[in-house]
């Protein structure tokens, strides 16, 4: 890549293949939505191209492909479907996998191939020539039809200890039938660095062929793998967010770009990029439904944290002493441990954010800092809930300007739901809720699919009387955790509710020790905030 | 180390500083207990030194050095203080924390000593003449009482690169002195192996002295790190159980010492003890009061579970294509899981797992694949929940057998539950289940911290009329994930729930368009499961 300019070229690729490889993880699950969410998030953060799955070989990545294509519009990546080398003794012409590929409308095509010998003869059960074969036509076709190709070889570490002379043949035939780049898949992960080094070099010198490369974690060396074959030549690294993977997990695609970048000095994403990796990392944890990684290096909370004591005062001096980097350069910050330096001038850039003027006072500032703590501390996260912090810091501000603290539209006096499983299999949910909006006492009852909707409608259903604005108000997402995952139902409850008005989108979160009460605060603060962007007048 | 010997001689060092520089890590807090039940799993675990902490600097490591040499007698490891050189400008035999660390009675002492420049005007304020001075003093005193002393140089990888000849001059005052190992410090945790192997060894051929390493995983690359340290000569490697420690973490011993002894084939623990690696990892998480990572190499639950289709037919045919190591290596298994992206072969392979034997139907396994994806379609999800895969594997096997079908304990007639916030602010929550068990109708209300708990509670309280095998199960954990998250809470709910018996831990799962209802399926599974594994005899 040109190491100065602002965007990478095609020099280098970043490729990411968490909506793929990385979906394979114990406990992953993604939906079409979540894979849409992810491919945007990876887009923003300016990887080159986004493996979105094998489409043909289930409807999931066969819908996600058409939608991305429909309603995404990428800026920095190009979609990369993946598959595999067409059948033995046919013609890739003539295979419908293969057809799928194409099918799909992405401009770049990733192709399994096999170059370990055994697997060859064991798994896919035909002659060492004709898997050869296999991996000249299958790219040529996809050439021929316009589509750029990489092919991923399987196993190769494994395969060129076991045979050199034929993974290297493999990798011969698919550079000169046209694959851009040769990936050397270390599929079972158990190389180390050093190795990986070796053998990536030779490859390269023997072969001309332009490499990239797949590392898995087993051994805990993935991203140490993945910058050893860089060393030894390679320009195409395949990483997943987080480390998202089968077993142990991939190369982690955050330590690895941070590397490039910051210890290599090399340009791999758009200038400024790596700024938001702190933030595009617990993103994607949130998607996938994960909690962030507390000590994953660059990004996770514990890795610019410092012990009080012995540092403290030579960290005031030179923080560079202390820390491989600037947290900053990678979106996260230096946490002292005793001090909440940090805290309040994260709360003045949020309030700046929203257009609150704190106006540099800090008894305000410090009673926000000390109420997000005790807050955080009881489990609420207001880093996903900008609208409940929002209305958090109004009500300070209104405090302080000598008004009534809360932004109150209306006043809860009580509320139950019902939730009824009938003889019959069907299941009722009903809701009561008894409010209080200017100065007349409101009860509503609603059903609904759920509890938490029965709630929301009665609520709605009540308000809309005095609100009438509530009536494009819609519940758009809702997300639960449980915290402390060892005293099961008796644990704390986080719930995250996304809310929508038609022109805007708002998240607000509500902690209490089970789920309907936790919704409850959650759906209390979106409804005020509603109306608080709405433009109405507070009147309780 | 002799390469073919049972035991590993002192050619080779495995030094584990989890009790010093692991209990560093934001959430750990130690007591005295907690830290010797710690040294005698790394002394049964076979390492060479263990690090206890720094006596004198406070009270807690004081009183473990005395209680360590009155109560544990260590077959394989020596107990090591830490500690620091003597003060600038006094003598090493008058300082009183040098003195702490004779009276520890800790046969072997490792100092940290400045390397780098800045550090020793910054930090220790003194001058680098007097630091050198201040490091020579005290080994030498140390040693003229009879103890063996490392030195760990702090910072010295930034060190070497801001001042490299003092850096090395600080290596060879150490090793003049009379120190065994010079161990050099990755203290920021910003380094790459590649920079690491070659300091390491340009540092060894400058100065002759016998190195160590002590890495920081704050680039994802603590394990490579020390690795490469030993590629260029070091024999010494510093670690901690499962990474802990400052900010990110150490370098991981686990994986460390599996790399040595199964890649480089070096005898570094007691011969066997590799295989005890997982119990020793998950045992010291439990005393640390953390879960295990699940995705730790080697040790972690999911590091040899396979879920894609594509491989479990070659699995059967071949294990090691697909591994790099055999799992009982280290102590750990091979797990399938079952997924919508698996076959027919993962299923035979997880009967298997369970002890069913499907005895090769073909028809029986493909009504089960069929079930499973048409499940997985509507959210299930059984990688996660092995109970209620087996319970749904039964049931096809009963049916094939001529039996009822489901392993049915109870029947549901149906379930209600409510919560309700009173006007003080209050909740409630009330359920009540009908149900069916050996011939008797069964009503029975209980209440709880939230629904699911009320609604537990109840289904329990009932039953346990019946069967009183019941009382010991418990809830332990409860985990909720909204699909398709654009729909609100109109969408579909799916519930993963843990229970135990005081023996085992088991995951069931629940789809359906509320949480309640939800929750109250993976109820059930959890509740037919226990039963099956207390013995009891189906009896609806």
């Amino acid at each position: 890549m040109t190491e100065k300019s602002s965007t990478p070229d095609d020099s280098f690729h970043v490729f990411d293949t968490t909506l793929r490889d990385g979906a394979q993880r114990e406990g992953i699950n993604l939906t079409v939505a979540d894979k849409l969410t992810i491919a945007r998030h990876l887009d923003d953060f300016g990887v080159g191209f986004i493996e979105g799955g094998w489409p043909g070989a289930n409807p999931r990545d066969t819908e996600f492909f058409a939608r991305a294509a429909a309603e995404i519009t990428f800026r920095n990546a190009q979609l990369v479907a993946f598959g595999a080398t067409r059948r033995p003794n046919a013609k890739a012409a003539d295979d419908p996998q293969v057809n799928a590929l194409l099918a799909s409308g992405a401009p770049v095509v990733t192709l399994v191939a096999k170059s370990h010998d055994r697997h060859v003869e064991l798994a896919l059960r035909t002659t060492l020539d004709e898997n050869v074969e296999m991996v000249r036509d299958t790219v040529s076709y996809l050439r021929s039809q316009g589509r750029r190709v990489f092919v991923d070889c399987e196993h190769f570490f494994d395969g060129y200890r076991a045979n050199p002379e034929y993974a290297k043949a493999v990798v011969r035939a698919a550079a000169e039938a046209g694959a851009d780049v040769v990936v050397l898949c270390d599929t079972n992960g158990g190389m180390l660095p050093a190795q990986v080094q070796a053998v990536v070099a030779t490859v390269a010198a023997d072969t001309g062929a332009r490499l990239g490369i797949h590392a898995q974690d087993d051994t805990g060396c993935a991203v140490a793998n993945t910058l050893a074959a860089v060393d030894a030549g390679a320009t195409h690294v395949q990483c997943t967010a987080n480390g998202y993977g089968e077993r142990v997990g991939n190369a982690n695609l955050f330590p690895v770009v941070a590397a490039l970048e910051l210890k290599y000095d090399k340009r791999v994403l758009p200038q400024g990029a790596l700024r938001d990796m702190t933030r595009v990392s617990h993103a994607i944890a949130e998607v996938v439904n994960l909690a962030p990684s507390t000590h994953q290096p660059y990004v996770g909370v514990s890795a610019f944290a410092h012990k009080a004591g012995l540092h403290a005062s030579a960290i005031k001096v030179d923080p560079d002493l202390y820390q491989h980097i600037d947290p900053e350069l990678v979106g996260n910050r230096i946490r002292m441990l005793v001090s909440d330096m940090a805290g309040r001038a994260s709360i003045e850039l949020k309030g700046k954010e929203l257009g609150l003027d704190l106006g540099g006072d800090r008894e305000l500032v410090g009673r926000v800092v000390e109420r997000v703590k005790e807050r955080e501390l009881r489990g609420y996260t207001y880093e996903a809930a900008d609208a409940s912090f929002e209305l958090l810091l109004r009500e300070e501000l209104r405090g302080r300007d000598g008004g009534a603290g809360a932004q109150q539209y209306f006043r809860t006096e009580s509320w139950r739901a019902i939730t009824e499983d009938r003889p019959d299999g069907t299941h009722a949910n009903e809701a009561t809720v008894k409010v209080w909006a200017k100065g007349e006492r409101i009860v509503a009852t609603a059903e609904g699919n759920g509890p938490v909707n029965a709630l929301d409608r009665a609520l709605r259903v009540g308000l809309e009387q005095i609100y009438p604005q509530l009536a494009k108000l819609e519940l758009v997402d809702y997300k639960v955790r449980i915290l402390e995952g060892k005293h099961g139902t008796s644990s704390t409850t986080r719930v995250l509710i996304s809310t929508a008005d038609g022109e805007g989108e708002w998240s607000t979160v509500g902690v209490a020790d089970n789920v309907i009460a936790a919704s409850w605060q959650a759906l209390e603060d979106a409804v005020t905030y509603g109306l608080l962007r709405a433009g109405v007048e507070p009147a309780p």
